[in-house]
């Protein structure tokens, strides 16, 4: 059983309004000393060991369904539950 | 300047029914391994040092806005910038 940390944010070209709202929401809550926000989403998903390798499925299952390539980055960890 | 990475995500008490969703669709798309999927938010704040302790301003900055402290849980890594 693997552990796959998958981080998926905005390519740098991108504008990032939900980051630039968060932004602002903490300018007013006080937080004048932060710079920059991105906001991005995160998943964690447990999969069974198959007949190819993790990381070759983690990028499929990201180009076809996780990100989406053309506005999104994404990278991802994988580690070996029983090694938890 | 610090760069701050914060993972948001349900409790497991609480239902992630987009976590669900995102499981069915991988399933759907032949990814039949996978067993279970989380998803939460990710923030990534960049911020100048103040008077203050950056962990202790980013737990507050977390309980007030970032997450909802009801329904879900935060963990966070801190680097220093130069260091990068």
């Amino acid at each position: 059983m693997y552990l796959v940390k998958i981080y998926v944010t905005y390519k740098q070209s991108i504008l990032d309004p939900k980051g630039e709202a968060v932004n602002d929401a903490l300018h007013r809550l006080g937080y004048t000393n932060v710079e920059n926000v991105e906001l991005g989403k995160y998943f964690e998903i447990k999969l069974h060991a198959d007949d190819r390798p993790v990381a070759a499925e983690v990028d499929e299952m990201c180009d076809r369904l996780l990100a989406n390539v053309n506005m999104e980055t994404y990278r991802y960890e994988i580690t070996e539950m029983e090694a938890l």
